[in-house]
């Protein structure tokens, strides 16, 4: 690491928008138009070594100006802070901002300010690993227990998980870190495709790419549901048969329905065996998520996460016994020292972890989260799967690689955060060149007709 | 009610701050320094009649200009509506707006987006009962059952509260709505008042505006505590001694505390007989309140409500049995419409609403809903007292009247949420007149050191 006194001098904020929805990519039964999209900042320094930290937080268009906003009401904590001391404890600004005694009003802890904040706490980490020369997975791999426990806020979670469970677990999930590095290096980390399942394809699309997952080396894929019945239960027999027996079909709601039409359609998909049901009901509902998984369960599972708010929520949903799969989202919550914190609680309570990604960079940075619950938490990948969708990773410059199924463990420093400059500069809302263009044909058609 | 084709021709927001922090009003142990604000609209048409239809969301200063940027991505579902239509049934809007497939990925239904709703949603029904020629509390109590229930949105509480059951409780609330309307129009609601309280004050200012307190009328005050036990235990010694044994002295800390120093800091202030304790820990943490309850009541009450994201969290702390006081707040979730839900919700438990106010215009508005629920729903202000602080009401055209301790009933049409055009002027940050001269001063001061 480079000795300075150098500070962050300015934080630079993006609003980037895809035209997704013109494709139908991403569509589900809340969602079936989304312009997958970054509220995206970069902080930097005036080191000597010119690295950044990039962050961002995912939206599906409308509303993305709002949350970059709220990353912009932000800045007064970050400009100025020494780089030194961020990098060398991140999870102090991490308190700084959620304790920000005004904006703690717009939440707490909840919606577009705490996304915000995990952007930028995401953004301290990235700059972190980048001038620690590692990956964010193998940083916290290697990371001391008593470290890890100090980047993590127990607030309103330490009657379930002290900093000494904390503790416990992180020395306990250190031992045999060594062999599992190598494990993953060489094999990568299990994931799961969401690409054939999306709502508006055709079922000879759906077909055709789980076939494709299978033959790529997926042993999981995942439909949308819960827009109509009957196409659910057409869509569901042509998966299965697509796919046999043998590879899991999850199936996903997206908050689409009540506790009691969630647990009827989910039983009426029964017969084709689905592996879990995602996002059954709201996700603030703990008690009806415990409802559902009372009556689906065992034999389908019940999951949610990545709408799910914060660590609180979280808690309560492993205390109620609500969940059988937890999955969490790199992007939505405060970032990486509150993500850690729902990591060990996953852990303290044996339930699996299998993150939400896609949309954009969700992939990049949740990996690695996962490989280091692998390496030096949980230990083990069994049951454990992170969601894959094959969409916009070439706006990244350290894009995920999969490999049989599996993603491979990033090499190069940092949070796999970063866009390539073009690809801001291209889809930056509303001035960048290809909405800049997209605009000008629209007035040459109004004008034309 | 003006027959025309008129229609929403523009929305004005406005970004309103008041210096609220110079005098250390409204301080508590999470909020040291509140700038009462209000992220403000003004829903404009092209009606003969000139009725505009005014709303907010309160924020405490920084973020405000990041609430009203939430709003402003509204206007695109405002801007051409029809009045007519908008005011025959103002529920559709609301639906609109959390619809909205896009938007919905910034909460759902949480933090800066959904205040975002709430704010023009309760522009919505000022603009409708402007128009009908009635305060809100009258439009409500007078409304059909019917008409009520197809004004809420039943999606994630139908497990608990149908449309049926609505309609039931609405339906048996109008028995007598006569008689409670000339009652409330005489004596007024109960309220009570948080202003000797707050944790900047010294002992002699508290004692003082106790003894003020109850010579007003009041027979419940609450006192800010969480920062400092022994503080606290000082501070409660001197009000039970102010008040006497008699009158109801409720505790609130702001949610301070993990679960564990709830109970035991709740219980070290057990002699000095607190009624209940407001927000002890996270508003998210349902079954944390459970517990608290369990270990603190009967003899202690809980309370919350006011930082409670929707109506999804007050069915949980309803169904867990967690809460003995429930607090809604007029501008915290979206809007009348899902205020109605949550005053079901309680009426269908028997929990008695005692709202959060304060603020800027929370007194003007959600006296409105507590009088309706009186007049039409529950039929009773037994437990149920309006929490009342006397700031800021000067600004407001149709400004509480507090007497004996009661909410006047207002006679004004509307919501009463309208602001002088005069403090609209002042109090815009950061050009209108105060702020301008605020820092005129600043750059002047510092000039001449």
């Amino acid at each position: 690491m480079t000795r300075t006194t150098a500070r962050i001098t300015a934080v630079d904020t993006y609003d980037i928008r895809f035209p997704t929805s013109r494709e139908l990519d991403g569509s589900d039964a809340m969602n079936p138009d989304p312009d997958y999209s970054a509220a995206y900042l970069i902080l930097r320094t005036d080191a000597d070594d010119g690295i950044e930290g990039h962050g961002f937080t995912f939206t599906i268009g409308r509303g993305n100006d709002v949350q970059v906003a709220a990353i912009d009401a932000l800045k007064p904590h970050l400009v100025g802070r020494s780089v030194d001391e961020l990098c060398a404890d991140p999870g102090t600004l991490g308190r700084a901002l959620i304790g920000d005694s005004q904006l703690r009003w717009l939440g707490p802890e909840k919606g577009v300010m705490h996304m915000a904040i995990g952007a930028a706490v995401n953004a301290a980490w990235d700059l972190t690993a980048k001038r620690a020369g590692k990956p964010l997975w193998k940083l916290l791999a290697d990371a001391e227990p008593e470290w890890l426990v100090q980047q993590i806020d127990f607030r309103y979670i330490a009657d379930v998980l002290s900093p000494a469970d904390a503790l416990q677990l992180l020395r306990t999930g250190k031992q045999g870190a060594a062999e599992r590095e190598a494990k993953l290096r060489e094999r990568g980390y299990p994931g799961y495709t969401t690409s054939p399942g999306w709502l508006g394809y055709s079922d000879e699309k759906l077909t055709r790419l789980a076939h494709e997952a299978v033959a790529d080396g997926f042993t999981q894929i995942k439909l949308k549901v819960g827009a109509d019945l009957a196409d659910d239960v057409r869509r569901m027999r042509a998966a299965r048969a697509a796919v046999g027996p043998d590879i899991r079909i999850a199936i996903d709601a997206n908050q689409r329905w009540n506790v009691g039409e969630a647990i009827e359609w989910t039983r009426a998909l029964g017969a084709f065996d689905p592996y879990w049901i995602e996002e059954p009901t709201s996700p603030d509902d703990v008690l009806g998520h415990a409802a559902i998984r009372k009556a689906v369960g065992p034999d389908i599972k019940v999951a949610t996460g990545e709408h799910v708010q914060n660590r609180i929520i979280f808690k309560q949903l492993l205390q109620a016994g609500a969940i059988d799969v937890l999955q969490i989202d790199a992007a939505r919550v405060g970032g990486v020292g509150e993500n850690l914190a729902i990591l060990l609680l996953a852990a303290k309570f044996g339930v699996p972890v299998c993150p939400h990604a896609g949309g954009v960079g969700l992939c990049e940075l949740v990996q690695h989260l996962s490989m280091f619950d692998f390496v030096a938490l949980t230990g083990t990948t069994e049951d454990r799967v992170i969601e894959y969708v094959d969409h916009l990773h070439e706006h990244f410059t350290d894009p995920v690689v999969m490999r049989d199924g599996h993603y491979r463990a990033p090499v190069a420093p940092g949070f796999s955060a970063t866009m390539h400059a073009e690809s801001i500069a291209e889809f930056t809302y509303p001035g960048g060149r290809f909405w800049a263009a997209d605009l000008a044909a629209q007035i040459t058609e109004e004008v034309g007709a």
